[in-house]
């Protein structure tokens, strides 16, 4: 089943922007009386029947306006401080839009190797991710922030800071509590600085390990992600 | 700590074969005196000391052989039908590596899109990852096979079948006993066809979910391997 991205989807006939359009025409061949599914990215799923297909302003008519199976009664949202070679936050970002994440934000730290990125591209692997796997909800992507930025902003909900020492004993697994919100720092190739630990922990974050594995950035960002995924899944 | 890769690696004085020698002493540019860390793929870590930088063979000395902090008493298989597009199984094949897996088990099934793989390409993959990640075990990536035969192999320990399927309510996390040997089959893009999973069934195999997210197949894999793991590190 295709999907297709409208944000302002609502029942009845709607139009849709050039370039989804083009896709829908163009690209899949669709014509007048082909059926496909709509997700607003806030949360709700359409039927749809293309009744123009016009190759700039296609329109379907909607209905069967339903939740997404994938609202949840938790968010997850993951910082995460870009990686140096782009394509490995850009996997971080289809593969936790797959499994489920609320919220990313971008972070340079003290050790960062990357401290511009392309939030606008970001965005469109989220979008495509989104409509493969048929999420009614789309993650939102912050545009990047200062460390000190990010620890002082207003969260509610459980802070951890994911970090590599040896003192740091406890797991995030055996810390998060099931149904919370929760917001899970993820740091650069180098880790955080001291002095970023501490002003984290100044802020109320709390020092979790991710296991004994050494993990890149991007699979230290996922296995965050699917690790409050699963313990939300776990009976 | 850089790593290096040697089969045989025992205390006292080793040479390296060509290639890795050449990482050693050309693109490194380490000298005699210099020191790194060897894994043996088989369990133990070595502390290696350069005593000649011959570019092709290098030779070091090793001491303080020790057990890898990623030695399990359990052994997790994941058996894939690899994707159409390699680059996907490739990722699977890092970051499994880098969260842990003992054994690789490829197979073509019916709605293969992709019969035909590089093992020597897929070894080299997981060879990198082990280094970057300090393991001590090398998982081991069987050659390509029939999901008839794969079915068919003994394995003590559990067997589960990711199935996508309305009928399958029960999940992996939640059937996986922690601790146990465990063999999880994840199918390909169009997954598995009926016939399949009714021949893993009379095998023993159980279909289990994954859980509601839609998952693409090197996803689904991820999401598996990651799944074991974090049960047998929770408390």
């Amino acid at each position: 089943m295709n999907v297709f991205y409208l944000p302002d989807a609502r029942e009845g006939n709607v139009s849709f922007p050039e370039e989804e359009s083009k896709h829908i025409v163009r690209v899949l061949r669709m014509r007048e009386g082909d059926t496909f599914c709509v997700t607003n990215g806030k949360g709700s799923l359409f039927d749809a029947e293309l009744i123009d297909a016009h190759p700039k302003r296609a329109m379907a008519n909607l209905l069967n306006r339903r939740d997404g199976y994938d609202n949840r009664a938790f968010k997850l949202s993951i910082a995460i401080a870009p990686t140096k070679l782009n394509e490995r936050t850009e996997w971080f970002l289809e593969k936790a839009t797959e499994i489920g994440i609320d919220e990313i934000k971008l972070f340079a730290s003290y050790h960062s190797e990357r401290r511009v990125v392309n939030v606008e591209r970001f965005k469109k692997i989220v979008v495509a991710a989104m409509k493969q796997s048929v999420k009614s909800n789309m993650p939102i992507i912050e545009e990047m922030q200062t460390f000190e930025n990010l620890v002082r902003q207003d969260f509610h909900g459980q802070k951890f800071i994911a970090w590599i020492d040896e003192e740091v004993k406890d797991q995030l697994c055996n810390l998060y509590d099931k149904g919370s919100d929760v917001l899970v720092l993820i740091g650069p190739e180098g880790d955080f600085s001291k002095d970023e630990v501490e002003l984290a922990k100044a802020n109320g974050f709390v020092p979790v390990s991710l296991g004994e594995a050494r993990l890149r950035t991007e699979t230290a960002a996922i296995v965050a992600c699917h690790t409050i995924q699963l313990i939300n899944q776990m009976k």
